[in-house]
């Protein structure tokens, strides 16, 4: 009889969006009549960049005509949005990344979680907290996370982000071999500077640790100073991989674009000390489970670096971080505590009074008929706050301030 | 330091193809006048119908307005195209299947490899041989392959399909939890009766294993006796998941999608006999690990089931199919032994003499200029064969059935 992966059994049922999504009915139910503003998902609202659809609707004609006609795409994309990508989000930024380190995918969810498929089970792993759940909850499925207490796995070793602290972490004391870091972060909405991201790789580097960085994020970012990719530290890519997205920027969250990139230098470890280069495992591993990403969305993707690609991705950008601009104003004219939002299409909100994120997701729904995500679904460190996208609408967002600013 | 999952090292390199190039390349360079036809690759090359083509150009219109722009899609795809594939594959062949038994996806390879997740490591893997060697090396990468001899894995039990029985394999008499089957065969062209296939279910039925059944090419099914699906037999959904795919039907092995049916009267095992709903596993591994297939192909797969598009698909399935009766007509022709083709875009060719896939490859490519790919690397029961793809150009395939009967 087959046999099941039991660690599936152990992962808690996903009830965080389902509670949401319960409290919001009951409260529509009782009071028809207001209407709901929902912040919760971290779902794009704005259309993709007419530069984008041009393109793509290019590619769909390449593929209909008989001489045009493309079959298998490379398992690790195409070198025309290989070389894009080197060119705009490496080389200008002084990095250098060659076309084999490049791996083109269906959206960053995916490689996040897949990853695990060329490590080995007895890792230890280490993940910053609060932080987005795919990190903890596919180290489960492969067995890495021990025994759930509570929602605290007893292998994973947690890095609270707080307040205190600026959400920066501390360099753990103990053991690790993998590190999930993730900025601009998601839920927090915070970023590490040059520095602070210089002290993880070095840790990193004197400690053996392999960083998984999520930077799907990282267009968001305003300030110059702060580094969009982990490369742009000395020494990363020995330490790194490093995970992108076009969803946000190309509102690709529905046609699936993303990359990963191994450097070639990047090694992982057999039990008996051999090196081993995680750029050929992973190669490996596309070769036997996957079979390339769409041809239509590496087309799109690829002209969103053209000269007019560039300038509406800017103005995507631009228009959801006036929505963050606007609603931390709301927030912070409320009285709130608010942190995020400057580099990251995140707002996160601390309740008063140490109040729970559910009570804190009552009252703010109740109050301002306004729908947050619970931080307490990132993380034991994330509760007492919540998340507030702004990637809605303009629309919605500037109601949500407004509201936010009458009860004052 | 991070450790590897040391089972990839124990993946023999896929030199096969790349074997395949160098002998193509070094023959080009000796004699560079003559034309080599390449029947190898089993990639589409004619266009995507044009019915399917609209209506991608409309899905990315409906992205790039305002007003009809989608987000994240459904995680087991959207509703339209599930209710297509229930009316259209399902209830068109008096089978059952509800919406939520049907998981939309980036064609079938992903999850013929990932569904490995939701499996515990401790099952005994059946496969038949010769078979797509996905089967066996994603199950080397979950660890449940044992020790390589000779290209030979410890505990996989290969269960061979040889000319003697006209490809059709026997029942095995040792223990097994998982069974791949894969009908129309990938190598072989060859199809089960629904008696041969209903032999297999009873089998599972009354042993308790789980079947991995790869449908990918039913739509080459020109025989109406011949089930499309594994759940025309009676009592299937208790034992089978269905792998289909739209690559060749639609010509979307560069746009990607596909769809894995797992029934909800499927159930797997824990250790301590527990039954649990696969359904339940799956949903929860793409709730993890997976974010929706693109909007862009789940609107073109749902073009394909209006009169319009299954007409241009038929017209598609039609031309490969002559395309097969071309290359079998020449094969058999040239004095050959040929099997498949029937009901099967591959047409698969015995050597003659017992000679190696090799030697055989040699043979075919000094003689004819044409390009096979040998069956020893599809398992141990492929050697003495050539594997010859039917989805090539009628141009190619007309010209290299000239060629072979030229030399009779």
């Amino acid at each position: 009889m087959a046999l099941i992966n039991e660690n599936f059994l152990n992962i808690p049922s996903d009830y965080l969006f389902s509670e949401v999504a319960k409290k919001v009915k009951s409260y529509k139910v009782t009071r028809p009549k207001r209407k709901i503003i929902d912040f919760g998902v971290s779902d794009v609202t704005q259309p993709i960049p007419s530069v984008v659809a041009e393109a793509m609707h290019k590619a769909v004609d390449d593929l209909s005509k008989a001489d045009s006609f493309h079959g298998y795409t490379p398992k690790n994309g195409y070198s025309f949005l290989r070389d894009a990508i080197i060119k705009h989000e490496y080389a200008a930024r002084g990095v250098s990344i060659e076309g084999g380190e490049i791996f083109i995918n269906e959206g960053a969810k995916s490689d996040t979680g897949n990853i695990g498929d060329i490590l080995g089970q007895d890792n230890c792993v280490g993940v910053i907290d609060p932080a987005y759940p795919v990190y903890i909850n596919s180290n489960v499925i492969y067995g890495r996370a021990g025994i759930s207490e509570g929602g605290i796995w007893s292998n994973i070793v947690y890095i609270p982000c707080t307040a205190e602290t600026d959400f920066i972490p501390d360099l753990p004391s103990g053991k690790l071999d993998i590190l999930y870091l993730s900025y601009p972060n998601n839920p927090t909405g915070t970023v590490l500077t040059k520095e602070e991201l210089k002290k993880w790789v070095d840790y990193a580097l004197a400690n053996d640790v392999l960083i998984l960085f999520d930077a799907s994020y990282e267009a968001f970012i305003q300030d110059s100073t702060i580094p969009h990719s982990i490369y742009e530290i000395k020494g990363a890519k020995k330490v790194a991989i490093e995970f992108r997205s076009y969803s946000r920027t190309l509102a690709f969250t529905g046609v699936r674009c993303g990359y990963t990139v191994i450097p070639k230098e990047l090694n992982g470890f057999t039990l008996d000390g051999t090196e081993v280069s995680l750029n050929k495992l992973w190669r490996r591993r596309q070769d036997i489970k996957y079979n390339g990403a769409s041809y239509i969305a590496q087309r799109g993707a690829e002209a969103s670096y053209t000269p007019a690609g560039m300038a509406q991705v800017k103005e995507l950008v631009d228009y959801y971080m006036t929505n963050a601009r606007l609603l931390k104003e709301g927030f912070t004219d409320s009285g709130l505590k608010v942190y995020g939002g400057n580099n990251a299409p995140f707002i996160w909100v601390r309740s008063p009074r140490s109040m729970t994120s559910w009570k804190f997701f009552d009252n703010i729904l109740y109050e301002y008929n306004i729908v947050g995500t619970p931080g307490c679904g990132f993380g034991p460190s994330g509760d007492c706050f919540l998340r507030f996208s702004a990637l809605g609408s303009r629309e919605d967002t500037e109601e949500a301030a407004n509201r936010l600013r009458k009860k004052l």
